[in-house]
């Protein structure tokens, strides 16, 4: 049997393995080293009392044939898909209609298995620095082409993020079928504007392309006027997919759901030139390859949208942005260039002293014994870049700033 | 964008959902009749008491910042790859180790995903009939060619069952690069034995082909001699991956927890020809793509492999093998040729009149207020045949077999 000889062409471990591997290392070698983790973007706050509520409930429910689930619908269950519709969009003046939202187990998932539903000519664009998996799904799919000796793609378009533009990409003079935008970002924690992306709704119109919007952090943005859903902009619906995940919103990294917004407006092209609506390809994607996600979690993450849902997500928020801005603060103090930390869990950062940014991980954990994620490992433009979270404990973010200051 | 035009060479609606659709429209049109259905694979019996204890407390680990889980291993928690080792494997005498076993959100996934890893020239054969997961998947890759006025692929190798070979196909005398099958077999509930399995693998060594065993239903082989795993066979973790669920074997349609084993030993060939490991491959894929499956569902699954969760399965599938028994008993009585039902949730009948499946679908619900599925739906040898399926209660299964009785 043929490989997929794509797979060969990829790294063989993922960024935030190897940043595991390097700290198992160390620690080993440091055994009573107080090393305090800054680097993984995985949530530490525990999943609020009403979720847990909900989901005793849903558990229960699965023991007795009365009210037993068995398979539910691929596309999730109405009393979610409902909440969604109503609380995260219709609340904000958004038309999206519950028909529109695929409940998944996580963001990663659909983004990876998005690539399934166009062409394989497509030329995608990512954002770099920006979350590895956009260009390695490409990558996979054999949309990247061939790597030059920069480690960039040769079919990938990119979109540089710099400090002049404050990492947040303007529409590239390039043609491209999938453009994948992330906001608030990781890693950069830059938040487009409205008029930014204003833009980007823009060059879709007139490119025929499709954005897939990753707004994993949406529920971080709270300062007013800022889009947290990029169907803010009016035509949006025509050209954008929406992917969002309970996971970063309220500690769902080990239940596992997200969902992704597909319009029912939303249009690719055949091979004749015919519209072709991708909510019914992506529909039909996953009643083959997916089986629903899991009744209790729905149920948990239903819980969510009730008035204690609502209260505890904005609880627990609060807490990782006070920490996001204690980390933009101390490290500026330190002497860093420092972005994101507002309406994001992350904060991005450059040295004074123009290290490479596995020279600044490693001298971070020699020097404070702490761990941070290396900006190369976004791509080529976060070279010299480190980026620090928001996601651990006050005490230990707080633990860890003291080792800055003189 | 241009959309992956292979999708819009699929039939719009799944099998399940046209059915459903069909059972809708009766009732509708007879709101007093007492369907009972037959059609659909989902289970019955609700959650074993241990799984459900197991899941409490893991709802409850999530409430407390000192047992809370984030992020997961993306191949499953340890707790759970080295119970199916031990367990499934090891003490039937196997030798698969807990890092050859990735856990998922079910089967169905995983035979969706694992086309990510082999290359989109594979000449996929499937078995006619069969899960139609395996050939709606190889169409939206691309593998499949093009269909003809018989609805058949032409890039397909189809293994033929029918009431000769007892629906157990028999190794084709063409190549294929990716075959898959079924044991016990969705929809007839035909059984390799250990020879045919023989034959199959080294059909798989002599063309350098991957064997997908999809064994979902091993649980019900009860049998002495039967095998429940194809690494029973010498070689086999040479040439296949399996795929296992606990959807059936525990009632966890509605929970979503499966696991797909890819041997160390496990090779295909990369471009130039040389071997390359599949397991680090699957491992790609799934790190990229994928971000485990629930915590909670997790530790449910575990729980099966205690003594009291192994007495629950136990208890669960001979109720449904002897709901299937009874079927099978009474459709023969009642005329019908029977296969399946032992070792088995499913009974597979052609009816002594010689319709076609969809005038049975029609016949059965309207004379007999009973639902089943078209076999015709199953690839076009189940053409005349229809599917009958034992997870429904006992007592609903012996009301609908006293409708048969003159």
């Amino acid at each position: 049997m043929r490989i997929n000889d794509n797979f060969e062409k990829l790294p063989e471990s993922y960024l935030f393995s190897t940043v595991a591997r390097r700290l198992r290392e160390y620690k080993e070698a440091h055994p009573d080293a107080d090393v305090i983790r800054m680097d993984i973007g995985d949530v530490t706050v525990p999943i609020a009392e009403c979720v847990l509520e909900a989901m005793h409930k849903a558990v229960d429910d699965m023991g007795r044939a009365e009210t037993f689930h068995g398979y539910g619908p691929e596309q999730g269950y109405d009393f979610l898909r409902n909440a969604i519709a109503d609380y995260d969009y219709k609340q904000r003046g958004i038309e999206i209609s519950a028909d529109e939202i695929f409940i998944s187990d996580g963001a990663k998932s659909d983004l990876g298995n998005l690539g399934d539903i166009y062409s394989e000519e497509s030329i995608v664009a990512v954002a770099d620095p920006g979350y590895p998996v956009y260009a390695d799904t490409a990558v996979m799919s054999g949309r990247a082409g061939e790597q030059d000796a920069d480690g960039r793609w040769s079919r990938i378009v990119y979109l540089e993020g710099n400090a002049e533009n404050g990492f947040k990409p303007s529409v590239p003079d390039v043609h491209a079928d999938v453009v994948i935008l992330c906001s608030p970002s990781n890693p950069t924690g830059a938040v487009f504007t409205r008029a930014e992306l204003e833009a980007w709704v823009e060059y879709a119109e007139r490119e025929k392309a499709i954005i897939i919007y990753d707004s994993a952090y949406e529920a971080f943005v709270t300062e007013e006027g800022v889009p947290r859903s990029i169907y803010e902009i009016p035509g949006a619906e025509r050209v954008a997919i929406e992917i969002r995940s309970f996971s970063k919103t309220a500690g769902f990294t080990g239940l596992r759901c997200g969902y992704t917004v597909v319009p029912a407006a939303l249009k690719g092209y055949n091979k004749d030139g015919e519209e072709v609506s991708l909510r019914k390809l992506w529909n039909r994607r996953q009643t083959t390859k997916f089986n629903g996600a899991s009744y209790i979690i729905q149920r948990g993450a239903a819980a969510l949208y009730t008035p204690a849902g609502r209260e505890a997500i904005k609880r627990t928020i609060g807490l990782y942005l006070e920490n996001a801005k204690l980390i933009r603060r101390s490290m500026e103090a330190a002497g860093f260039e420092a972005f994101g930390g507002e309406n994001s869990p992350y904060v991005w950062l450059k040295s004074p002293e123009g290290e490479g940014s596995w020279d600044l991980f490693t001298k971070l954990l020699e020097e404070k014994q702490i761990s941070c994620t290396p900006g190369v490992g976004f791509g080529e433009a976060g070279e010299g870049y480190i980026r620090l979270t928001g996601f651990n404990s006050p005490e230990n973010t707080m633990r860890a700033m003291s080792r800055f200051v003189k």
